[in-house]
């Protein structure tokens, strides 16, 4: 990690994982344990946090709720001023950054500025969910395709232009990540794409933490569940007749 | 992992991730290290098995191509038996179990003997293959969708009753496992559907090992070019804008 830092400095965007240390990769551990500066999201954990070295500097730019965040460009500058000053900089992720972690602008950023940056892939909360539920989420009896979506755009709303037919086909698993706002409209569309009200749903909060809840239900039952639950965490939910296998 | 052995002995159901050891999960490494037996398929790399203990007993059950492969029922047998004689059994897929790992049987074996299981996550080799080429699997300005499928049926042939219209959806990002020899079809179908030719496509082998191959083409091009390629090992195409943002 070490070896041309004194010239030029470097990048590693790396993923947490879902939040259990020990679900970390070997490679990401080491990352954290060796960094000089780790720019971090709200959905890594303090347990994942406190590996850092104690002289590493770490700063938290990610958004909680509706809070305030760090704008992206204030990110970049940020994370660019610190490698270009020798720094090994660990831009830190929740789950598996290339995942819904919106490292898109990060990864051109470091590319035009001509800095060097590995990426570091993490397991995402859909895998550590499906673990936790004991289901492949491939069966192959049940399920020939597996897809993820958000339930959030820009905006925070339920995107309005998703291929509904895609997300109410019968042998797909679908994992919605960021759920708990927008899951009751997103089951009435799937019911109302003809996705049958009976195929098995698994809301998943906080999975592979001590602090993980799981709601087993069917996809039109799952959305008053859901509501009468006061979650505190993000929450994932899981559709599909691959869960019940 | 050998607090109950004694008694009940217990299966370890791992992810071994893509291939290289250091994107093993901090909690698998530790499976590999402490098993007592280790299951393990073709694509699990040696590097991973050699953090075996040197008692451990390492037993190949996976398919290479087309030779013999254990039949999944003494797979079954196997592995219950020797839980039931108290050791620590380990069974390592490549990738994430979970993930068109073929693990629902073993799952539920485990389950109807009674024997308690536990579910590590691994890094999928989509995971490891968006690292490899440097791009978010979900920019936002180009994916609305990740969605993953694999090439093969039982029969190994192309399925022929796949969503076609959901795989050509011009905002999603398709990854494809197993395409070598499925691939050509499968973008004719796709170009056949709406999805435009020069849409990015991406071929990679062997993502986080030192035989890594990266094949960058369009959906027109790719097949022909696959074809030339004699690359040995599996191969995953990565299909979508977002690819080139």
């Amino acid at each position: 990690m070490t070896t041309d830092k004194l010239q030029f400095g470097r990048i590693t965007l790396a993923g947490a994982g879902p939040g259990d240390p020990d679900l970390l990769t070997v490679k990401a551990m080491r990352a954290v344990q060796t960094a000089d500066l780790i720019l971090h999201d709200a959905l890594v954990s303090p347990a994942i946090l406190a590996l850092a070295r104690p002289a590493a500097e770490r700063i938290f730019v990610g958004k909680k709720g509706h809070g305030p965040a760090m704008r992206q460009e204030e990110i970049n500058t940020l994370m660019l001023a610190a490698a270009r000053a020798g720094r090994d900089v660990l831009r830190l992720k929740g789950g598996d950054p290339l995942i819904f972690g919106r490292a898109g602008e990060e990864i051109a950023a470091a590319r035009a500025a001509g800095i060097a940056l590995e990426i570091i892939p993490g397991v995402t909360s859909a895998q550590a969910a499906g673990a936790a539920i004991g289901a492949s989420l491939t069966h192959r009896d049940h399920a020939r395709r597996l897809q993820f979506v958000t339930g959030h755009d820009r905006t925070g709303a339920l995107p309005q232009d998703f291929d509904w037919r895609a997300l109410a086909d019968p042998v797909a698993t679908t994992v919605v990540y960021m759920a708990k706002s927008s899951f009751a409209p997103l089951a009435a569309m799937l019911c109302g794409k003809g996705l049958d009200g009976d195929t098995p749903a698994v809301a998943v909060m906080d999975a592979s933490l001590p602090s993980q809840r799981i709601l087993r239900s069917t996809l039109a039952d799952l959305p008053a569940q859901l509501a009468a639950e006061t979650w505190p965490g993000p929450v994932l939910v899981l559709i599909g007749r691959a869960l019940d296998a």
